[in-house]
Formats: C-alpha cells, structure tokens, sequence
C-alpha cells in the first residue's frame, strides 16, 4: 500500500524527471513554464490512489496520470486566454508572459502531450482509457462553453450552475478516480461507481473554490478575497444571493454589482456582509458538507481495506481545505 | 477495387451523415459551420486510398479518414487565429465570425472529436493508430511555430523552408497514407515507404500551393493572386529570390516588399515580374517536379495492381492540379 504522501512524491518525482524542453523553443519553454508552475497536482494522485486502492500496480498508472495533469494544465491555460486573466498560481499567465498566439499553440501541444501520455497504457486498455479521456476532454470543454456563457446569460439558475461545473471541474476528478480503477482492472460496475464518487467529489471541490473566494483567509487559499466578486462572477453564491435576497436586499446586492462609483474593496466588503446576512456561508457550506457526505457514503460500499480507505478519506480532506 | 471518384462520394456522405450539432450550439455552431465548409478533403480520400490499395477493407478506415480531416480543420481554425486571417475558403473565418475565445474552444472541441474518430478503429491497431496520430499532430504544431518563427526571424534558408512544410503540411498528407496502410494491416516496412511516399507528395503539394500565389489563375487557384507577397510571406518563392537576386534586382525586389508607399497591385506585379526575371517559376516547377517524380518512384517499388496504381496516381496529379 501507498500513503498519499509517496504519491505526491512519485507525482513530483513523475514531472520532475521529465524533459518537456524541446525545440522549437518557442513552443516548448511556455509548456515547461506551465508546469513548473506546479500546482497540487491533486488529479494525478487521484488517478495513483485510485489504482492503489482497487489493488493495481500504480506504476502503470503514472503516464496516463500524467496526461491527466498535462490535459487540465491545457486547459488552464486556454481558459486564462478566454478569461483575459493575468496570473496563474501567482505568475504571469502565459498569454500575459508571451502572447496569445504562443498561448494558443503552447496550449494545443500540449493537448497532444496529454494524449501521448495517456497512450502509454496497457495495449489492452487503451480503446477504454482512451473512450474515458475523450469523453472528459470534451465535457470539459462545454463546461468552459456554459461558464462563459453565463457571463451575458440573465438568470442563470442554481441546477444551470451545477450542470456547469460538474462538467468544467467535476469529470475531470471522476475520469481521474476511474482512470485508476480501470488500470488496476477493476469491474465495470466499480469504475462506475468511483467515477460517481468522483463528481460529488468535484461538486463539493469547486464549491469550496467559491466558498473560499468570499469566506476564505488569503493566507491559506493561495488568492486575493474577492476575485469572484470583483469580476461579477456568477458563482454559486452569487446565484443564490440573488435568488433569496427579496426587497432592499435585493436592491443592495444589485448596486453593489453594478456601481462604478465605489471602490473595489467597498464592493467586496458590502457583498460579503449581504451574503453573510442572508446566510450564504452557510448555505454554502451544507452543500458542500451534502456532496461529500455523498461522496463518502459510496466510499463506504467499496469495502476497501481500512488503512487504504483512511489514505482515500485523507486525500478527499486534502481537496477540501480540511485538517486531517 | 474503389474508384478515386467513389472514395471521396464515400467521404462526402460519412461527412454529411454525421450530426456534428450538439448543446451548448455556441460550441458547436462554429464546428458545424467550418466542416460545412468543405474543401477537398484530400487527406481522408488519402486515407481510403492508401487502406483500399493495401487490400484492405475501406469501411474501417472511414472514421479514422474523418479523424483527420476533424485534425485538419482544427489546425486551420487556430492558424487563422494566429495569422489573424480574415477569410478561409471564401468565407469569414471563426474569429471574425464569431470571436478569438469562440474559435480557441470550438478548435479545442474539434480537436478532441478527431481522436474520438480515431478512436473508432480496431482495438488491436489502436496503439499503433493512436502512436502515430499523436506523433503527427505534435509535428504539425511544432511546423506552425517554426512558420511564425520566419515572421521574424531573418535569413530564413530554404533547408529552414523545407523542415517547416514538412512538419506543418507534409507529415499529415503522410500520416494519412501511412495510417491507411496500417488499418489494411500492411507491413511496416510497407507502412514507412508509403509514409516517406506521403512526405514527397506533402512536399510537392504546399510547393505547389506557394507556386500558384504567384503563377496561378485565379479561377483555378480559387484565391486572389499575390495573397503570400502582400502580406510578405516567406515562401519558397520569395526565400529562392532573395537567394539568387544580386545588384540592381536586389535592390528592386527589398524595395517592392518595403516600400509602404506603392499600392499591393504594383507590389504583387513588381514581384512576380521579378520572380519571372530570376526564374522562380521555373526552378519551382522544377523542385515541385522533384518531389512529385521520388513520390512516383516509391510507387512503383510498390508492384501494386495496375488499375490500383492508376487510381492512386489519379489522386497525386489532383493534389497536385493536374489535368489526369
């Protein structure tokens, strides 16, 4: 068995032995920025632990977990071309440190490493792996589509938000969790059933990612309070903010989105104070609170050793921002 | 056997069977839109081709043909991005259609629906498919960075020219022969030489398509005369002029692609009267001439029915706009 702590490591040990540095240099060296960026590189692990825990050897897992990793980290940095944003991780974007037309290329290159990595699988596996992957890949695509539609989209509801999001951030985490299960030859019903686990999983993960936004301390989150707010993101504590707030609330809230005149800091606090007031905190936190508790009662029906479903427990504590 | 005619009727229909519409239609629209464009799919009839003279059975290749050609419209959405290019086929192309962010995810969604097409082939040939799709892909980007690298970059060789339309045109022209050849089971050794067929034939075709800019008609040719020379393009033409153009003509010719002041009808003609006086059209044809003749002798090493070959030699001489 493996504790979480020698995946991460292996993870690490994975990227680090790499060499993405190739030439045209101009193609490669924004790939390898990318990466070194680094991240948690919660997903690979996933994909690790997943193998693990259905008892396979998680050295036949460490390619395609690659290529999992190296696929979001594709789509990181496409999104931040389509979201005009100018840092990832803390460092420029590389659309913002090259140009977009790097971005893009970059980023395409990219896609096809993924690929590469994820064909280094198992011959026998490779038609399913492979079927998983693109119908990740392109899910997480509309996903991306549904989020910047929202954006000039009136009355984008709560189910409207859950539908994109488990597509954006949730299949990824459930295509992880059943990556490691079918390297690890698992039945068609329990690779079924992790990747189930896995979108409440991915639910309750990106949930937290809004929660933390509003509610969060910087020092732990890793990002400046208030991003979502500052850029009137339609999160789900903003949809569901204007889904309760009635009367002068409402009003509120509305001004505080649409008034040029008051600083940033203003806008963020008088939000903050209008979700608090009206409980979004909270009510955030049960949904989070719902998903994992889905989550973890399928974890249970596996009937996994112990001490195997303790490092799966901890490794879904990790993705939420918990103590072990 | 199938005639080169009912190859691409084969291909045209699969294309219009296929319901490439889907939610959310802002991602799919522009998809359905750039594959409703046509073009002559050359690379897929290539495919069909190659598997059918291998004695292979066509209807197995005709997803993996799709796959390509997915691949190639994919790369001609995002170069149109990077060349800011404002029409593609006599039509507006994604971006000015729609927007930069619409073409990057309808090309990134474009791009995963190609491998599934590719996906859809024998599982037993599927590593080695799959090997050589992600192998190719990753050429053809490699290929566009060098191609804007020449933007910039001065003293561009024609050895430069010559690994850039390799890697960006050449090698997917070859994949397709090779990738027909593979799922009509030949041997490797037969699969290497119809690839290395592909490559001269890739080479002699982008030779072509610079040839035409300047020598062509425009009915024929079915884009304005001159469209590479406006936006100083480096093309074969204008690398070999600028090689053999000493004095007086070297003068005239840095002059026409710098003088900001002429209009582009006297540019273009300056140039291309520049090219005829330094025999660019001739050494051209005869570099077209070169390639296309290593293409036919790798052809005939091959010993394939007669009636086979006459077909295949039919296909070369169209990507090669040829009167058969």
């Amino acid at each position: 068995m493996h504790s979480l702590e020698s995946l991460h490591n292996r993870i690490g040990e994975a990227f680090s032995s790499t060499m993405f540095d190739q030439e045209p240099f101009q193609l490669y060296q924004p790939i390898v920025y990318t990466l070194d960026l680094g991240g948690k590189r919660l997903r690979p692990v996933l994909v690790l632990m997943s193998c693990d825990i259905f008892g396979g050897e998680i050295e036949t897992a460490v390619y395609p977990a690659m290529g999992v990793e190296i696929f979001h980290n594709f789509t990181l940095l496409h999104d931040d071309i389509m979201d005009n944003a100018p840092l990832r991780r803390g460092n420029a974007t590389v659309h913002q440190k090259w140009d977009t037309n790097t971005a893009i290329l970059s980023g395409d290159t990219m896609f096809v490493i993924a690929y590469e990595h994820v064909a280094k699988t198992d011959p026998l596996l490779l038609p399913q792996v492979l079927n998983l992957f693109n119908d990740t890949a392109r899910k997480v695509c509309e996903g991306q589509q549904f989020d910047m539609n929202f954006e000039t989209q009136p009355n984008v509801t709560i189910p409207d938000y859950m539908t994109m999001i488990r597509l954006k951030t949730a299949v990824l985490i459930a295509c992880s969790l059943k990556l490691g299960a079918v390297l690890a030859h698992a039945g068609e019903a329990d690779a079924e059933k992790i990747y189930d686990l896995g979108i409440e999983l991915g639910l309750a993960f990106q949930l937290q990612d809004d929660y933390l936004d509003a509610f969060g301390e910087t020092s732990k989150f890793g990002k400046a309070i208030g991003g979502d707010i500052a850029t009137n993101k339609k999160t789900f504590l903003f949809i569901k903010a204007f889904e309760l707030a009635k009367d002068n609330t409402l009003v509120k809230l509305t001004d505080f989105y649409s008034d040029k005149e008051i600083t940033l800091t203003e806008k963020i606090a008088g939000i903050i104070k209008i979700y608090r007031k009206l409980n979004i905190d909270k009510i955030t936190r049960l949904e989070i609170e719902r998903h994992h508790g889905k989550a973890m009662e399928i974890l249970k029906t596996f009937h996994f050793e112990p001490a195997k479903t303790r490092e799966m427990v901890g490794l879904m504590q990790e993705m939420l921002g918990r103590e072990r």
